[in-house]
């Protein structure tokens, strides 16, 4: 009896919960999945979004205050990486954390390779790009951001915005040397290719277009966008920002507008504008202004569903509870949501049938039905922040 | 001792291989999967692009010689439509066949509503499109394609590109009436809320842009394709497909080109040509005729990269085994590659780092690296035809 005890817990430890409706031993495809930052807690929660089914929480991720996260290319693995530059790899099909390294002492974020092989962060301290390998999550290079001037000075520069992009490049900007650098992720030990230079003042995000064919630079201290095409890789060109005379709204900026937030609908791009109240809606192909579509607040995120119909404006101070939509068609606001307190990040399910809310202040992730703006579905979640869908896997700079 | 090994073998037969390396119970993400067509043997075979790894084969599928593969939304489940309207549906996590319907007796493709509820059926016999619940493979409902002339007589025409759109609409042509109908997919009952007629001689396929904007058909019997602005709905355009006096080539057409291989990049489409050895380009925008690109034969599909800048075209008849890659920044074939016989249905992978081939004439799958054209690895297959990402999940018209 002894031993037919023993061999009875020897297969409950060799296979778990299996047979027994333990959610972690279930399977489920990846093409799908939502992970969302519980910024407070240190944890992100997994939810299913072709069926609106939670799966599961998985914690012990460090300070997420300030946290992105990146995908492996099958869809498998979900990368956290934190403000304090720790960055957690989890199993999406088991829910465990796999593996957590510390890639630095302070990071603003990181990408994924075109090839997928490994993750570039751009850490403000030590400034540099840091590469690990995606599997181990090895550091396999720094690449220190120290710009020399003529005069002999050096500085080593925070980085910002090191971004994928085809020919499998990464693309980042030193936001204290004014700079935009190339590297060659192909290549042996990742050589730094072009450095432009003097750039504009004070980079402090990117973006690239999802085609992979332009990065774009905000500066906090030019009155201009820079902009690079990564077919050409020539030249950083200055995109006037303030063309219009209307007066800056008295809100203040809490937060500097992400640019990975940008939405590029068609021919056109709408961004969030710092603290005015509208969006600004340019043509993506000459990078002309266009016009500005009033807002009632300041949006901090823009986003397009995938047909480029409507974008989703996540407003922040005034009135930052409000969601608004704007049509692409009229380019005006047509619906003004009210989803809770806090409410922030909208993120698309695939083709754009869903939309996904966090309401930081409510606990709440809520779903709405991106062609009717009927809310659909609630779940439960602690000071939910970033959604992240698993759609990334395809998608430059994300 | 008895009991001890009926209690083995009732583990054995519960857990089946987990801990013996079977790979039907090994666990992967579904973000990279690419489901390769075995025409005559029946079958897929189902490859990890992330990692070039051969996952396995589902077989007894029916007759494959022209068959079609759609994926659900959480990457979980492929289905497999076959020419005699034969839908089986497999679990990619597990390579088990877990469903076969007949859903007609003659069909040519399908799409996945963009819900993801529902597969509909471009039907040739019955003529009409049948909507089949996703889960359960259950016909919902069918759409016989009857136009009804002014002098009463009737005709139920074959259907023809049936494609998701945005809105959750089924946009489809009717072969033998001339006609391209608008279904509302997220209604009750699936209503017909369009129809637009004689919109040109005998349409035989159809695509829609990859932002679901545009829904674009071509005919045999008229000298232009035909284009809905799928959010205003309001006409079907002549858009001329012949711009210029170049001979036709003697080049016998062995297919007719699907124009869901069609390649839009920026702003531009390039198209296969009907029986020319050119690729045509178009602006995709105002949808004038740009320039023809010379070939080396008759292309059957165009392939655009996630990134626009390469076209790799996939020539049949006359130098049917090679493939050429037209580069966008000069409009001109800048490599010829020479993969192999029959090599045909180029299909990229996540961000476009790599190319999968199939040779059909040689058994094999071969795997290009998109930056460098080197071939980096190759797969036994038997006859294989098209390559199926699940990339699709993301996309209108796929």
């Amino acid at each position: 009896m002894k031993r037919f005890f023993i061999l009875i817990m020897f297969f409950f430890i060799s296979f778990g919960g299996a047979a027994f409706g333990d959610i972690s031993k279930e399977r489920w495809g990846t093409s799908s999945l939502m992970v969302i930052v519980e910024r407070t807690a240190g944890s992100v929660i997994v939810i299913d979004s072709s069926q609106h089914r939670f799966l599961g929480r998985v914690g012990g991720l460090g300070n997420l205050i300030h946290a992105t996260v990146k995908f492996s290319n099958n869809g498998r693995y979900a990368y956290v990486i934190a403000r304090d530059a720790t960055v957690s790899k989890i199993d999406l099909l088991t829910l465990k954390l796999v593996k957590k390294v510390k890639a630095g002492l302070d990071s603003v974020g990181g990408v994924m390779t075109q090839d997928g092989k490994y993750i570039a962060l751009s850490n403000y301290v030590p400034g540099e790009v840091r590469i690990l390998d995606a599997d181990t999550l090895e550091t396999v290079k720094q690449i220190p951001a120290i710009r020399e001037y003529p005069d002999g000075n050096k500085i080593q520069s925070r980085v910002v915005g090191v971004l994928d992009a085809p020919g499998n490049l990464l693309i980042f900007s030193l936001m204290d040397a004014d700079a935009v650098w190339v590297v060659d992720a192909g290549k042996k030990d990742f050589p730094v290719i072009k450095k432009f230079l003097d750039v504009g003042k004070t980079p402090y995000d990117a973006l690239v277009t999802p085609d992979g064919r332009y990065y774009l630079a905000g500066f906090l201290n030019s009155n201009w966008m820079g902009l690079l095409d990564t077919w050409e890789l020539k030249e950083v060109k200055q995109i006037l920002t303030q063309r219009d005379e209307q007066t800056a709204s008295d809100v203040p900026l809490w937060k500097i507008p992400h640019l990975k937030g940008w939405a590029i609908a068609g021919d056109l791009a709408v961004l969030p504008a710092l603290k005015k109240e509208w969006a600004l809606v340019y043509n993506n192909k000459t990078w002309e202004w266009v016009k500005n579509v009033p807002l009632e607040g300041t949006a901090l995120y823009t986003v397009a569903g995938p047909d480029g119909r409507y974008i989703w404006v996540d407003l922040v101070g005034k009135n930052g509870d409000l969601i608004q939509v704007i049509d692409m068609k009229t380019q005006k606001v047509i619906k003004t949501l009210n989803p809770g307190k806090g409410a922030t990040h909208p993120q698309f399910t695939a083709k754009g049938r869903n939309v996904y809310i966090s309401l930081m202040d409510e606990d709440k992730v809520v779903v709405y039905d991106a062609n009717t703006f009927e809310k659909i579905k609630e779940f439960k979640a602690k000071t939910p922040s970033g959604i992240f869908s698993t759609e990334r896997v395809y998608k430059f700079g994300m």
